[in-house]
């Protein structure tokens, strides 16, 4: 086990008719802003709801960030903050008000000229307003981490930032809040929170057999589940057992004291940034390729994974490993989530151009021992075709 | 899934040479308490190692907090934390000195005129000192929780309290500074991590795959490394397990939103009281016939401990479960800890005089159903003999 640090002070209120708890989670009197996206949460009910919970605070509405939330729509609400003297932020959707939230809690405060700054990680975050969340859509994680990712589209960049200071001070998981979800949105889900795992789990051995079981039993967990609540998205269990999981995918605690990889995520970036392919399907094109890319630096763990993740105890280590990788597709496959580049228009030519945006970007050292160089993934990009 | 809430803001320092880390942790110029117990953590040199990496600070010592901590001892540096004005206190030690600590938090800045109110919970915390910890025993948790258990010796009383403002600020988690440990207290650790785990695991199923995993992942390390450490103390990778493994069993993750048991311990308490059984000896010896004797209310959850921590197959699920109980009983007796009340000269006898000791202390109605009635903790004694 590496040496680590590990802190989460975000409360969880997990269930049915958690909503109704903001009126003790927020004081009485506190003027709140209420952020939260498109129309699905005022169409659904969720934010008429939140907002009821607070009627013993001053609200304020901010409504309209969009997916990839972009810094010259956030800093609009950071205006409004200001503004209305905004003591509390309560986000109400899924990643991308969640971290456009974390954004604007750090803005608020900032001193300095452009909040930008505060992405680009030129000036540092030294105060947030505090916020929370009332979770719309499990995938992310961000509900308890304190990570974002901001796109400035005047730039053309998405950035990804963080601090201990931009942890939600509280998220409410109620998994009813989650059953309109359309399903091409569940599968992403799905899809995004296992291979948050797998980039923490997938790597080299070290003796962290804590780890290491916790992240086979969210594996084990989303391949059980994740079917089921694409089918069935009304039935309560199924669905409180995925948005948990997704929680704990990315909150810190699997990949405490562990190897991390991420490559999967670099080039899945440029994927959504150069052709729009949702976060998710990025990953399901990159992953399966990049396992077998990566096959002999993998190898030990991809065996551990086919034999405790996938039940495969037949034929010899090697074939148990690559049918790992085979039955890792088709589970995305499954879930409607395609994996192959050309399933979303994007052809071998257009490969040169992913690698040189990879270049652009500083990703010339990926993976768990920075040796995904630039030659390698553009192997990972055709195997991906 | 139950409804539940988490919140642990405990930030947790793992690995060698972490005491370094104090010297952030704590704002220079804080006037810190340090609190210990016998002599071991001055023998192995680990508060010295605290007091110089505490060097920029100004430090007060408190030693000489004894197991089951006594109200009597700890307000003595009660006393002293109020004549230094100490702003912090930094716990050295084990379940003790980390309990003993908890209470101490909360005694300093208490405006009422008896601190035991607060363990008998006639007052509410409302105050603590900030605290932080130096592990040296793996085994009770404390270290990232927010309870504390407190004998106050002229009453005869010994009392769970506990409060969300007790959880430490941080806890040093270096697993070199247990190797000095003597085999009973690490054979007695993984015995009381093992039980807390079965405390929030075996009772009867609800549907929380995530949670049920995790509580099998970390009773098959247990199992894995308990035997490794206590025979290789100073291997670093089974004690590091073990100490991570023995934390994550009572810090709060694995009991959000199942049922809990806890019987076990409350008889388990009234052994220890009675008769000085270290409690992890008291666990041991109560937990198997506890099993046995709960059978049916437990069964399907003995069949799935049976199959998935234990590996059991073979045979009719009924017959597997008892083998899955009778393993748990020589897991114990493997690591040299007794499991039957007359292996510490406890007789037939002296069951009547622990049902009476159940019944003053309100121990009626125990258990994941409270249907552990003082009849069923007879039957329970009578099958540990």
């Amino acid at each position: 086990m590496q040496n680590f640090t590990f802190f989460n002070p975000t409360k969880i209120l997990f269930g049915r008719g958690r909503i109704a708890d903001l009126a003790k989670e927020i004081p009485a009197g506190q003027r709140v802003l209420i952020t939260y996206g498109g129309g699905s949460v005022v169409a659904n009910g969720t934010l008429a709801e939140a907002r009821a919970a607070l009627s013993h605070a001053a609200v304020t509405e901010f409504g309209g960030i969009e997916p990839n939330p972009s810094f010259e729509t956030l800093m609009g609400a950071v205006q409004l903050a200001r503004e209305t003297r905004s003591e509390f932020i309560l986000a109400v959707g899924g990643g991308s008000v969640m971290d456009g939230t974390k954004f604007i809690a750090a803005a608020v405060p900032f001193p300095g000229e452009d909040p930008w700054d505060l992405v680009t990680r030129k000036a540092p975050v030294q105060a947030a307003l505090p916020f929370g969340v009332v979770l719309t859509l499990p995938a992310t994680g961000s509900e308890m981490n304190s990570g974002a990712v901001i796109t400035r589209k005047s730039l053309g960049a998405k950035l990804a930032f963080g601090s201990p200071l931009l942890f939600p001070r509280f998220s409410v998981l109620d998994p009813t809040k989650t059953y309109t979800l359309p399903p091409r949105q569940i599968a992403n889900g799905v899809v995004d929170a296992f291979v948050h795992t797998v980039e923490q789990y997938l790597t080299f051995p070290t003796y962290a057999p804590v780890q290491d079981q916790f992240s086979e039993s969210l594996l084990r967990t989303l391949i059980d589940v994740g079917p089921i609540t694409l089918r069935e998205p009304l039935q309560y269990e199924a669905r409180a057992a995925f948005v948990w999981a997704a929680t704990l995918a990315l909150n810190g605690l699997i990949g405490a004291g562990v190897p991390q990889d991420w490559a999967t995520h670099m080039i899945g970036h440029e994927l959504t940034a150069k052709f729009g392919l949702d976060h998710a399907q990025s990953l399901a094109v990159v992953l399966p390729a990049m396992l077998e890319e990566r096959f002999e630096a993998k190898r030990d763990k991809l065996v551990q994974y086919a034999e405790r993740v996938w039940n495969l105890r037949e034929g010899d280590a090697e074939t148990r490993a690559h049918q790992a990788i085979r039955q890792t597709r088709a589970f995305f496959e499954s879930l409607g989530v395609k994996t192959r580049l050309t399933d979303y228009g994007i052809q071998a030519s257009d490969i040169q151009g992913l690698v040189a945006a990879l270049e652009t970007h500083g990703m010339k050292a990926l993976g768990e021992k920075k040796d995904v160089t630039l030659d390698v993934s553009r192997r990972v990009l055709e195997r991906a075709l």
